[in-house]
């Protein structure tokens, strides 16, 4: 997810009690978690439980019993066999930039903090691999990577953690160029629930490619903390980039822009962004920030590779927008002009936002064939004029995947009921159109009801069955996904 | 695997009796398998059986007690679900080009020739997909693709299947741009030990990402027929090149070769392909092809693009290659001039066979962090002379996959046994430098012994778990993998 930020401070939409041990744990319990990390490391204070029952989605907080910020695998693995042999639920905590819900602690349980695991390891620029702990954002990462001349493309928006964007198979704008975390995650170390620690791809292993046996990795990858706790995951770098060009341009039709993707795509143009913005939201960005481009569907690129080959690549789109009716071609090198350029996008959260003052946003997150964008985004412009609902929209046109930005009044409770049923039914759009509820945000609470007609009966039955296996006690953050 | 053909005709080390149901099931049962498919879809002849007990593997022939051809899915699945009630197993076979005895009937049971589902459907060039059978072969999509302007990269060398190429998690030359089976299969549709048809992402879903729940689609890639039986796969296509060339050069060292392959990658040369061939290699390409290639570590290289891109790359990789003490590089862009160029690569596995005439070939399939590849291949090539053996060497360099093609005289035992223990002394080799004992040709029946000391006891019994739970009778393929 490209936003800065969802549902930020959705916290005002108060905390309820939690609903599992009642905000108590047992003693005994409670002082084996202290023997483990120290009694600075363990909090049943209710600011500590109420900051960590909620992320940044638009769901009500859960607070958990406790929350422990272990510093090391080995104490979370200690930690995981007390809660294991209590019966007690174990919930993942990194950032909390989650946008849907999947840290709330719905049955209570205990949190863990895993952001004083940050260390950053086993860099080799020759492999370009790294191992990072749940502490590590990806902004920290590329920090750290900035004189190597490797970069991690994956970028969500938010500065999450690595980590618990392996745990949400998150994605982002470079996706249609360097994939999602699907195809950069190379080895996770994983704690199960009784406390056993998992190397998915063999201890230590960072090769990149492999057929061994079954990819636990992929498994592990987008299962939202409901199998184990991810502790450190082995990622694949790329080569910076050794030039960056940006462009905007604007088209008289959805269709038009699409089609526009679809030919750049066709024509093997590797673009490392391409992102659609809709009418509504190009002029709530000119309002925003003064600006003042066209009003019409838009999209904006960038083109990564040698100075030579990214003005071929401006060329040949350039082309490509002209037979599609596009106009207005913009484009820029250097970082402070591409920035100008691109401010519209990087903002568009907040333009949102500013359409209704005081308002908060809920993301919606569909993801179909490319083909079937145009007849979506009409359908879902027609019903957003039909709700009265705003939902500027913006989207990794690459990809397929677009979010319905619906800004509304949380103290009003029917508006909140009307955003909650238009996201489903642009849900059922998608699914109806061969495509998914969630293209990277993930299931957690909120879609769980739609997983049945995404992925069938038998489907879901199979992924039952293999949380059942792996945790058998059903702790590992529990009510969420399945 | 980018080798033409390996362990062909193995079959003359001859077919050991089925270990199971000894060639004999029962008659109602042989009745059932009839009714569903018609007589002349099921045979028990011994020639048909034997025919499909083997691959392209050193491994012995294991021939099933029955073969059966099934023209489309519902058959499939009425056919496991009478296996299933029998308690019989199930082994799938295709085009039989597997590299690792992954067909063999080591407990006897039915095998499911799938060759005459052979559609070819839902064709989406402006979603870059499309949905294939078991009897489609890479060549045959491709041929299908030809005047779409689409392709699909994954080449693993033979003309294997599609959904076999699932199943084994194929990757071959191309996989250094375009990846493997694994980033390239969007969904799968799955018969599972009981008849139950799973779609893997949802029926008829093709969207580029997900994060929708676990990742199924990736947990049958690569399962090798263990887990259920692949009776459709959805495949993400490629836009064909505008302009390829191909580039040969030689160093003076593996470390120079090596060196340059990571160079031109962290300067984001997107090169398609990048072949290692050894000195022992390449000497026998030119006695086998009447070449005269200077007889040193050599890369094989092919870019794509558009044509002054191509043009950049291989001004950028000549300048690479020169900083690392290259030399006579040569590259070509006409398809005949290309072909003559790569000949040598291409005739590898032949002229690696004609070495020793009459022998036999067996591929190792070790893959490291590319950085090890100069330790792991001295190594191996001391290895090779303290052992007597003839194994040159040829590699996807850029995957860090290398393959030594051992040449023996099949009848003789004790150097059959000497080959095995050497593939066992690499596989360990790799293992000890962080890679896989498999980097594309599977585990199979071959390997087994390797996956304890590489995926560590927890990842075994994770592994083991999920085969006991998705097929609780151990009918699907049993005796592989783990």
């Amino acid at each position: 997810m490209a936003l800065q930020r969802l549902c930020r401070g959705s916290g005002a939409l108060g905390c309820r009690r939690s609903s599992g041990l009642q905000g108590q744990l047992p003693g005994k319990l409670v002082e084996a978690l202290r023997a483990v990390v120290g009694t600075p490391n363990v909090s049943t204070a209710l600011a500590a439980r109420e900051q960590h029952g909620r992320d940044e989605s638009m769901h009500r907080c859960s607070p958990p019993d406790a929350v422990v910020w272990p510093q090391d695998v080995e104490q979370v693995s200690k930690l995981a066999g007390i809660c294991y042999s209590h019966g007690v639920p174990i919930i993942p905590f990194s950032t909390g930039t989650g946008l849907e819900g999947g840290v709330t602690a719905v049955r209570g349980g205990v949190c863990f903090n895993l952001t004083r695991m940050d260390r950053i390891t086993a860099l080799s620029t020759e492999d370009f691999t790294v191992a990072v702990e749940p502490g590590v954002t990806h902004k920290a990462l590329n920090n750290y990577l900035r004189d190597t001349g490797l970069w991690f493309p994956v970028d969500p928006g938010a500065d999450a953690s690595l980590c618990g964007m392996a745990a949400t198979s998150a994605s982002g704008t470079n996706a249609v160029r360097y994939g999602t975390m699907r195809h950069n995650v190379l080895n996770l170390q994983v704690v199960l629930a009784d406390g056993r620690v998992l190397h998915t791809a063999g201890q230590g292993r960072h090769f990149r490619k492999s057929a061994a046996g079954y990819n636990l990795t992929g498994l592990f990858v987008g299962s939202e903390g409901t199998l184990g706790l991810i502790t450190q995951a082995t990622l694949r770098l790329h080569g910076s980039p050794e030039a960056t060009v940006a462009a905007v341009c604007a088209f008289p039709s959805v269709q038009a822009a699409v089609g526009c993707t679809v030919q750049a795509l066709q024509a093997c143009i590797p673009v490392a962004r391409i992102e659609f913005l809709d009418d509504v939201m190009m002029a709530a960005c000119n309002r925003f920030s003064g600006l003042s481009y066209t009003v019409s569907p838009t999209l904006f690129l960038e083109f990564h590779g040698s100075p030579s080959s990214v003005e071929e690549q401006v060329r040949q789109a350039e082309e490509i927008v002209q037979l599609n009716g596009g106009s207005d071609f913009a484009w820029a090198r250097e970082p402070e002009a591409r920035n100008k350029l691109w401010a519209a996008r990087h903002n568009a959260w907040y333009a949102a936002l500013a359409l209704r003052p005081g308002s908060k946003g809920y993301s919606t997150d569909v993801c179909v064939p490319i083909s079937r964008l145009p007849h979506i985004v009409g359908e879902t412009h027609r019903d957003l004029q039909e709700s009265g609902l705003t939902g500027p929209i913006v989207g990794h046109v690459g990809d397929g995947n677009f979010h319905c930005i619906l800004v509304f009044d949380p103290a009003n409770l029917a508006e909140s009921q009307h955003v909650k049923e238009f996201a489903t039914r642009l849900a059922r759009r998608a699914l109806a159109l061969d495509g998914t509820c969630t293209g990277e945000h993930g299931i957690g609470l909120g879609k769980r009801h739609l997983m049945r007609e995404e992925i069938g009966e038998l489907g879901l039955t199979v992924m039952r069955q293999i949380k059942a296996t792996l945790d058998p006690k059903n702790l590992m953050n529990p009510g969420k996904v399945l």
